[in-house]
């Protein structure tokens, strides 16, 4: 007799990630930033009365873009991890893969702030690895005593992932300034999708020196690839259909 | 329109925490022993291949002992976080306090060791914060380069709660012996019951030091006291109906 737990969905995230390609594998790598915006009832400032005495914030959040939402499906009890080349399998529940029973995430942010606005209250926070219109379950604050534990040794993932360099084309260079003059894009959201570069956003397993990859971020597209050198961004141009 | 998730109960916890009293109010803190046994179809150890290359897990899990599991009560904004002192009214989010929406909690635990045993999988892990019978919804490895946010400022809960001193009195010292020999009680499981008396199981608003409180703990009962000078264990009896 299958047991279920339902639980409502609090907020929905507006992020600039629009697509999963360039999501950073973990939270907290990147300062991208990112809004809750809180529904009803929960849309109620009283409800988030002390927030702002911690940095940090955990959000649970369900993996809403899945193939499969009906939770019909067939469990897997393996999955291929990218941070083991997506040849190697390993036990779910010895991941972070969004194929879980649960579907559910788990990520720390950054608090930022706590907005209340035409009766909307949003929580502005940065270092997510959330999708645009992701679902949030629940939100709770990090208690670094108890939830921060340095000597915990993480297997397969003992380490932020490497840095690459991110080298801009001339004509990369050309379209920012333009991009730039049209207030279409920031200083700021160029320092992230550097960095968001520098992650390696491509499939462990492709090593295709020549392949032009795509990613999104925000307003834009960018086209870039990687060789021993580094990440090369070739172009950057605003996405058409907003 | 509220939006519901719902999500499969994977495994059920076997814990010596029969009561909520004594539970610590954070895991981790004293390196209680509990047991995940998994219910079909996740009762599968290659569901687990790989997660003892962590030290660490973090559990998502039900408050299945609140008064109304119905999911029908009316939402409540704010609630008074004992650390507060129980007077002191915070948002909901604000907290870790088992009156929210969602119903779940999260503690990270330590991974002892998957068993299998007459085609049952159970993880056994310490430090739980968790009744019997709570039922897990997932398991997370802990990945200290994003989980572990030493800096993290964390408001009204900035430390770990303080060690009171714990004395044992005669009687209390007589009784654990004659437990000991029926083998009822470890030396092991004395020094748990020491650990959790010394943060202070009481409400935070009760300071009366003639009070003699009971706390449950596995096959025992640990009768006790608080004042100035610390816990007074005064007696310890095997708990009549098992």
């Amino acid at each position: 007799m299958k047991q279920e737990l339902s639980m409502p969905v609090i907020g929905i995230v507006r992020s600039p990630f629009h697509e999963k390609f360039g999501i950073p594998r973990q939270p907290n790598l990147v300062q991208v930033p990112a809004t809750i915006e809180l529904l009803e009832p929960y849309n109620n400032v009283q409800a988030f009365a002390g927030i702002q005495q911690f940095s940090h914030l955990w959000l649970l959040w369900s993996f809403h873009q899945n193939k499969d939402n009906s939770g019909s499906e067939k469990f897997r009890a393996q999955i291929r991890p990218p941070r083991l080349g997506g040849n190697q399998k390993i036990g779910v529940f010895a991941s972070r893969s969004m194929y879980r029973p649960s579907k559910l995430g788990l990520s720390v942010v950054r608090l930022l702030d706590v907005v209340e606005q035409d009766g909307q209250v949003s929580l502005l926070v940065d270092g997510v690895d959330l999708l645009d219109g992701t679902p949030i379950v629940d939100i709770k604050p990090y208690i670094s005593y108890s939830d921060a534990i340095v000597s915990a040794r993480s297997g397969f993932a003992p380490d932020a992932p490497a840095s690459l360099r991110v080298n801009w084309s001339a004509q990369a260079e050309q379209e920012t300034a333009s991009l730039m003059q049209q207030a279409l894009l920031s200083q700021a959201q160029c320092r992230i999708i550097e960095q968001l570069l520098a992650l390696d956003p491509r499939p462990a397993y492709q090593d295709d020196t020549q392949r032009v990859y795509g990613m999104r971020y925000d307003r834009v597209n960018v086209l870039f690839s990687v060789d021993e050198e580094g990440v090369h961004i070739k172009s950057i141009a605003c996405v058409q259909a907003l």
